[in-house]
């Protein structure tokens, strides 16, 4: 069988992100080589050492050097002497808005023998995928501030919202509830405050839904999808929402479904018109970089959906059950660490 | 002893809202009637009913009455017949902007003897006090929509904040925290994205933070606030915030601490230029209206809000005693209606 080459990025960054990154690779690379892909990959010195160095985040001309791969593995970047938003605006939020990641793809789910901070709550109960708007909304940027340091200061930002947009994630969030069993689509939003905005999510789900007349579709209140995550998280299937609010409630579900070590997430741009970028949801972790504590597992979750984008879902598929069985025995392991935990799972998916 | 007495509106509402507003009445009653307090109260029809009876929300002669007011007690409004955002708007903001509620107090505690659905959570570790900023940030309404329902539709939302406004609520918060044991202060918000409105809201709490030496301070991003909900909860004693970060997390914290029935609020006016207006964060609830299924208790405890604000402390705490005992024995009691749940509270601060 003809093997088929897919050019890589890795951008590892700082704190545990190196370490992450490398587990997540281990496991990429056995899974690869038994099967007929191979990864042609280039790192990138991206994040907070770079900056420091140089006051870059992403220039230019890694930005075109990106353009060039097929798909990015992020690890995480940042480190406490970075001003807030450097990074985040200028490296991660760029290269979602630049390379069209429209689609932030977050699975929220309770893996058997996790253990959550919810009480009686089973794996059946969680089960979910936000699709979260990638490029729009709160984070544009748009905003600004008037008579800075005065009494009379005024900071304003502003939520941008197209229908092209907005319509787009939509589409993307009904086609992966048509796909899962319980073909249930909840919008999350706050039309009642945010009218505008709202208003636009609701007519663009109910425009969209014409064309998935499988797909049952209800609304909640992002408020209230809070309290129902923490008191009825069976009530969701796959979750569309805006940019901030899917930012917010994926943290949320990454703490009921067992904790940031075991997040996985896609930036996805759909059409392909540029790589799409796979990252744990959890940041650099300074406090405990170079310890060899840092979970992998939220890396290598993100390879599977790596996998899964680039047409490989029979390797994403062993990928994802090498951590179920792993996670299903951690609670009788005790203490590994980042890379002992990166070498079960890789023995899993080559075994 | 001279009785002082203290003009009341009370807005009932709908669904549920008539049945707790009469239980919260009800102890009122019972804890005025042993002090030296009357209340001289005014019922005004405001809600659903209204709107589907004259369309109108808050006419601005009504407005102008609630100004002669000292304090207002509101059940809950709406029903599934009323456009979303008419009465949110058109009533309940509109009076929180009006009457300059800058802040919408919500205390987060977890009373002994109630469920968290959080495995391993006592009354120690949920015991925090949300300031929430009520008059501007996202909830101004400032926006719009251009190109409407053409694939160019283009919708805003922008985020308006005051110097002015948000060092009143901070300059509130810090003194609610200096008045705790813990005496520490959180300012929630997601600076790393929102620059100018973080940044905004960072100068200002480092500002007053000079006035108040004695409360520490520390910063937590929005999204990470909900995961330490419900995984460290402990972490938090006063947090301040802006208005729809307020609104998320109060009902997270709403869940986490026994469930909207218990949830109490308060949209302040602290210079006393306008009436406060306290009431329940849960809504009118029409699925078990009528059927005296309502938990009270929020109301209840809004109402011992109210009399704090009122210069009433003994009465205030008599009531929350009143509640604390009740829950107390609650789960041994069995199911109780609505008016026995208020009985049982009203004879308790009586006796
Ligand atoms: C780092 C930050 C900009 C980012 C976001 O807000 O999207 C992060 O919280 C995430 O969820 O990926
Ligand atoms: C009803 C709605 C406008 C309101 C808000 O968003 O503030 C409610 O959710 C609350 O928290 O009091």
């Amino acid at each position: 069988m003809a093997s088929r080459s897919i050019r890589l990025a890795v951008i590892p960054g700082d704190g545990i992100g190196p370490e992450v990154v490398s587990e997540g690779l281990k496991v990429l690379d056995a899974v690869a080589s038994s099967g007929d892909l191979t990864f042609e990959r280039t790192s990138y010195d991206l994040g907070a050492a770079r900056w420091h160095r140089t006051g870059e985040t992403l220039p230019d001309s890694v930005l075109e050097e990106l353009r060039g791969q097929a798909v990015i593995l992020l690890g995480a970047v940042g480190d406490p002497g970075v001003p807030s938003g450097t990074l985040e605006r200028g490296l991660l939020l760029r290269a979602r808005f630049e390379l069209d990641h429209y689609v932030n793809l977050r699975p929220v789910r309770l893996y058997p023998g996790v253990a959550t901070p919810l009480a009686g709550v089973t794996p059946e109960d969680i089960d979910m995928v936000v699709v979260r708007e990638g490029t729009e909304g709160p984070y544009t940027g748009v905003g600004g501030v008037l008579r800075k340091d005065t009494p009379h200061e005024v900071a304003t930002q502003e939520s941008v919202n197209t229908a092209y947009g907005v319509e787009r994630v939509i589409r993307y969030a009904f086609e992966v509830a048509a796909s899962r069993p319980r073909r249930k689509l909840t919008l999350v939003h706050k039309d009642n405050v945010l009218t505008f905005a709202g208003d636009l999510y609701q007519r663009a789900l109910k425009r969209v839904a014409a064309e998935f007349p499988q797909v049952t579709t209800d609304y909640c209140h992002v408020d209230a999808a809070t309290m129902f995550f923490v008191s009825q998280p069976r009530r969701f299937d796959v979750i569309v929402t805006d940019n901030l609010f899917g930012d917010i409630i994926t943290d949320l579900g990454a703490a009921v479904a067992g904790g940031i070590g075991l997040a996985a997430s896609g930036n996805v741009n759909p059409g392909r018109t540029a790589p799409s970028m796979f990252e744990p949801v959890h940041g650099s972790a300074p406090d405990i970089a170079g310890q060899g504590k840092a979970d992998p597992t939220a890396t290598i979750l993100s390879v599977a959906m790596l996998l899964d984008h680039v047409g490989a879902a029979d390797a994403a598929r062993r990928v994802e059950r090498a951590v179920s069985d792993d996670l299903a025995e951690r609670a009788a392991l005790g203490a590994r660490s980042t890379t002992q935990i990166g070498d079960a799972i890789a023995k899993r998916v080559s075994g």
